[in-house]
């Protein structure tokens, strides 16, 4: 039985987690949530799984839920902000966090679980692409286990298993390419927000709908890559994939590729994250390769989507230049969502704010907080 | 340094063995050889490396070598028949056997070689096809290691890298179809032997191209397979590839499909054999995703190439049914490459044998053999 936190709980991935819990019963026990404001869920999950500690992060939705619990269950702890974030993540019955919180919130809790020397089923992208360097650093420190939750990454965790990274040659993130695939810079000067938000594949949030049609999510992936198998950034490759349905690949020195192929089902990459190193039977719908059967490979565009090129650049530079690349993605994609900038502009004011805010090589949390709101300051006082 | 024999050493998989030796002088050393007959390869082969020993299968053949060596290097020990290929295959310092010799005559050098726990490079079908028992039982007896050498078992071995054998749903063989792929069994009635032979992606032996227009090659790397990785017959699948690009799969019960790309290359199979468990760069090409770029999958028609189903029936029956099915389909393309009967007799041919030879469940090297020479006789006195 491994006992399991969900940093998280009520969003997408948060969710998708809890029904692998309920698929296995016998296998995981959920023993903490934390949750930012939706206390209906959270009050639903608790009497579904009976967590031992409950974290909410307003000081008033934390009010609701103390109060049911007193009703409830005596016994469960709820606690509330950062430190009860902190209180989920490091708790010493725990096996596996699974940090699912969206932004920059998941970065601390990750570190201080790390530094527990918990598992970690990493979804949270902001703690690489931001604090990468001292993310891995410590995971090697506290020998904690680092196994990534997103598709791709999953995909080439599995690709990797057991060799050595000295005979990888490159690592192949595939992408869908999003709806503006094909498309030249000058088709999209006045595309709408409604054109970007329509993926070919699969209904997302706004945000990661957005990252995806200029790319940025795949650039965003590109620099968590670089931290997570420890890779030089010319090692890692994008290939344009439509059909998703190879998640990522490996190619190694002698020349052989090992890929990843699945249903798209954000499940499997949790329960693998949740069973490894077993693999376990779960609820994912087998992959019918006689009915997708057509898999095509396409370079990517860089030249169109100028996300990717970006992102590139600053995994190279390093420092807290991922962190203004990520921080101006943010607010730029919020913008775009307001219909206040044009959807080519969002690359202008990233590269604004790499040449405006101040480069530093040396990465603290300290500075990345510190880097991530000046971008805001700047670019919500430019824009 | 690791020290190489190769039983087989004048033939295509020899040949190529030779090369990658060549390309990597300071990590093998050619220890020993085995051939046929073709003296005047053996002799080049004797002075670019050196072996310590050197085995021809015929008297004759041996005795021209040996004459050779005994005026070049008398140390090189020279042998032949039966007797000589066990010699090379049991040679105290050696680290790696490759079997690629062609045919049953491999089967019992192999078994020697296993006894010594050598770890074995295999390339030789009928070992595992008529004497898979045998032959794995042994290999767990004296713990030699067999890494399959085809591109097939090879990927396989590949994706299965460090996994538990009870976490696989299923094995897919990937076929590229051949020359006849997407022909009904009516447009085969009359189909010539220059038809059969035009393999659309390779040339390659008669046999092997014909085994390759009936699907029997499938048929006989199921039967392979079942034993390599102790797998049961319903859990190998064939897809049909024909870009031949991904070499085979493996699907895990969590819903993971891992698959190995490569060119299409026999040196990388030798060489990933050689290095193993390391990986090495080698002199294979490294595959351009963007230049093969699309890939498909079909299901295999076994109403059509009736051999896939036959050597689906026959590994499940086991005992000494796969040496039936292996000899009869050896004399029957013999007999139709030289217009004594059609195309889709040989399935007829095979048919005949495996109704006419008697079963028995339990194998041993002398049944097998006995089986072989019943099956020949009958059938060359019959067509």
């Amino acid at each position: 039985m491994k006992n399991i936190c969900i940093l998280g709980v009520t969003g997408s991935i948060g969710t998708q987690a809890l029904e692998v819990i309920r698929d296995n019963r016998e296998e995981f026990n959920l023993l903490g949530i934390s949750a930012n404001t939706s206390v209906k869920k959270v009050i639903e999950i608790i009497k579904e799984f009976n967590p031992k500690i409950v974290a909410m992060y307003t000081k008033e939705a934390f009010e609701e839920v103390k109060n049911f619990c007193v009703e409830y269950d005596k016994s469960i702890e709820v606690a509330y902000g950062i430190e009860g974030l902190i209180k989920v993540a490091t708790i010493d019955e725990s096996d596996i966090i699974l940090t699912s919180v969206v932004g920059m919130i998941g970065l601390v809790p990750t570190l201080e679980a790390i530094k527990k020397g918990k598992t970690i089923a990493l979804a949270n992208k902001e703690t690489l692409v931001v604090g990468g360097e001292i993310v891995m650093e410590e995971a090697k420190k506290y020998n904690a286990k680092i196994i990534p939750v997103d598709s791709e990454h999953n995909a080439i965790f599995q690709c990797l298993n057991g060799e050595d990274k000295k005979a990888v040659r490159s690592i192949i993130v595939t992408a869908s390419g999003g709806p503006f695939r094909g498309k030249k810079r000058e088709d999209l000067i006045n595309v709408t927000k409604n054109e970007a938000l329509k993926h070919p594949k699969w209904s997302m949030g706004a945000k990661i709908s957005i990252d995806s049609a200029t790319l940025m999510n795949k650039g965003l992936e590109v620099i968590e890559a670089k931290w997570l198998f420890d890779m030089p950034m010319d090692k890692i490759k994008v290939a344009v994939h439509p059909q998703s349905i190879v998640h990522s690949m490996v190619e190694y020195v002698d020349g052989s590729i090992l890929a990843e192929m699945a249903s798209t089902d954000m499940k499997l990459p949790i329960h693998y994250a949740f069973t490894y190193p077993n693999r376990v039977k779960g609820s994912t719908e087998y992959l019918n390769l006689f009915k997708y059967n057509t898999l095509t490979f396409e370079e990517p565009d860089m030249e169109t989507f100028k996300n990717l090129a970006l992102a590139y650049e600053i995994g190279k530079k390093g420092g807290n230049a991922p962190t203004i690349l990520n921080a101006a993605n943010e607010v730029a994609v919020d913008l775009f969502l307001k219909d206040k900038i044009k959807f080519l502009q969002i690359t202008d004011l990233i590269e604004d704010a790499l040449n405006t805010i101040e480069f530093t090589s040396k990465v603290t949390i300290d500075n990345i907080l510190e880097t991530e709101r000046k971008v805001r300051e700047y670019l919500l006082s430019t824009y």
